[in-house]
């Protein structure tokens, strides 16, 4: 039969990148193209023995339904975190466990934006973000990012020229896809014009333990005197993103309505997970483990931009980020990026066009997005060699 | 500050039964609010093996990123279970792995509902249902419900005055909370009718392999000839709620439109748990695990019922389910049931009002839900003495 879908999922497309993901299983090809953290990241033994302790000692609590609001422990555990290593957490605050920052990133647009409100963000931005939005009916405006984050000058227009924004979605430390940290002056500028606008603040934080050179900037969340600012973060790039566990720190009146939501959404996340994070944050040096990872993605970054630098024609620019999983390469212009992709794919090397990371999607891009965190040293060396060999081709011939 | 939440959330409240969970604390309380199933249920030894195996020998299959549609093992499994325990599957038709049922139904609501379409529902109906429904901007219209399923000259009135009605949300095995089974003939009847006024059916069926008595009736996704039924199932009946896992049957173009709409929510659903899923399903017998569930519920209803009728003042009268794991008692007139529930919960007994349930919230209700896959035997006798002896205390008085 002919089905009349819901208007707002008439023309959404599922993510160009989980769809490259889904096509990766050539032999030989070179991912660049993932978010995905470095297995090496996951500490499989430890997650092994408390998964092993819970079934033992607690099956019940891991097996059967739990409250909407999280597994209290880990509530628990992660605000105290959350205070000592960001200055996170207002008297008013609370914290619901989600579904992965996926998660809490739709139930916030969800909870706050009706039908036709609209949600400010970077462009180019987290295109899963960009497209819960759009699943709720939320219009998005996309501000251009500088080196130092978002413009303020376009910000401040885009403010005055919508009259229904609700809410900033911001990722400022290691932007997806870019890779750039907002700075601190920007964070206290974006936080005076949230205010004076009148606008939420959904500050995206997957990435921002993982800096592995540089200064860290404090959050937006921890500046944030009157509940303007929603903190999502996760564990899928510390712990494991097969979990799926996240959270969101907010206002406890945004928490209430968010708990709301998310029992209708999936009633709770799943028990044993929120278990095995509340044992690895009570009885591991969380701490530690992060520096692993920052010291794993510090060598292989380090090792793209040296390739990078050594390989790719001058021509070509690129982001140097100082923490998170990603950089930006942008190609000069009259270098169409849609061929620059297809004849990489056909060498089996992928990368995310730019095009996919757009507020609108007909924005034409020069960049692509690529990614350090998972491929090996010898593929890092080698598919950023033939980037370049096609960009030096590509270049020569425009 | 003050928060402009979406139209959609300034009314919606948290479940009721939900809340009431919650408060469960209290030691000697007898709960028959919960749609818990008995942790009896839970199987441990196999679940703790099975975790095992997976961290020594697939750890980041396990923790990694998995892909939207769900583990592909698990839905191949899946796939030939429907076939040959409920001849559910045309070739047209495809699989998704939720998060949990509730995911699922929230998912078919959002993908087919826009602003202001009418999803029609047995009234009374399941509370997550139906505030997932309101959650999407969708409209309720009840049908009442006959002892034999949803009463079929209201439901083609309501059809005929609800131009926008897109979705009829159905229980038909073992409803929640009424405890009844549409039969063969009204399915058959309701199927024509989805057919004549071009409507989806949504078929819930979370207890449909938890049959105690009678025979099976098939479900609707079997007699679907078309692809007019979205069929969603759950194995939080059966083998653990707080993994979090359901799934979704129906034709592939729904489907597809169903990933795009689960990525934005929350990526996929924990693999680790798909995975454990997958195991029991290949290497355990489910069809012998249920069969203990279903003895277990068969002597726990007969119990309850067996109370009822020798304690019960005969003006209250109650469903009699063939399984499933709830009953739905009604009070006379006359006797009022906020006040009957809030006596019960002083003697520390707890039931759902049937205010919980209806489609429209300002409803009144002389009916209130009873469980009776939680509570001990013990709890069960002595909890239906309660209630009785508040029934015959307010029926003397009205």
């Amino acid at each position: 039969m002919n089905y009349k879908f819901s208007d707002k999922f008439v023309r959404l497309k599922p993510s160009a990148i989980r769809e490259i993901f889904k096509s990766l299983g050539t032999p030989g090809s070179i991912s660049f193209a993932a978010g995905n953290p470095n297995p090496e990241s996951f500490p499989v033994a430890e997650m092994k023995r408390f998964a092993d302790e819970i079934f033992e000692n607690e099956p019940v609590a891991a097996l059967q339904y739990g409250i909407t609001e999280g597994y209290g422990p880990l509530r628990e555990l992660i605000t105290a975190r959350l205070k000592r290593v960001y200055n996170i957490g207002a008297p008013d605050d609370d914290l619901i466990i989600v579904t992965g920052g996926q998660q809490g990133i739709e139930l916030s647009c969800k909870v706050m934006c009706g039908e036709g409100d609209v949600v400010l963000c970077e462009n180019p931005s987290f295109i899963g973000a960009l497209n819960a939005f759009r699943s709720l009916g939320a219009k998005l405006a996309g501000v251009p990012l500088d080196g130092d984050g978002i413009n303020l000058e376009a910000l401040e227009q885009a403010l005055k020229d919508t009259p229904r924004a609700k809410l900033l979605y911001t990722i400022p430390t290691f932007q997806n896809p870019a890779g750039i940290t907002t700075s601190l002056e920007k964070r206290r500028a974006v936080l005076g014009l949230a205010k004076k606008y009148d606008i939420l603040i959904l500050e995206d934080n997957p990435y921002g333990d993982l800096r592995f050179s540089g200064k860290d900037v404090p959050t937006y969340k921890s500046m944030d005197a009157e509940g303007r600012v929603i903190y999502c973060g996760s564990f899928s790039k510390i712990l494991s993103s097969g979990m799926r566990i996240g959270f969101l720190c907010a206002n406890k009146a945004l928490i209430a309505k968010t708990v709301v939501a998310k029992q209708v959404e999936d009633v709770h996340t799943n028990c044993l997970f929120q278990m095995i994070c509340a044992k690895y944050l009570s009885e591991c040096d969380l701490d530690a483990h992060i520096a692993g990872i920052r010291e794993l993605y510090r060598k292989k970054a380090g090792l793209m931009l040296d390739a990078l630098d050594r390989f790719m024609p001058r021509e070509v620019s690129f982001t140097r980020p100082e923490g998170g999983i990603f950089l930006w390469c942008t190609l000069p212009d009259g270098v169409p990026l849609g061929e620059f992709v297809r004849r990489a794919g056909d060498k089996n090397v992928f990368v995310v066009p730019g095009t996919a990371f757009t507020a609108d999607p007909d924005e034409p891009s020069q960049s692509f997005r690529l990614n350090y965190s998972m491929p090996t040293d010898e593929e890092i060396v080698k598919g950023i060699k033939i980037l370049a060999e096609i960009a030096k081709d590509m270049i020569a011939k425009a």
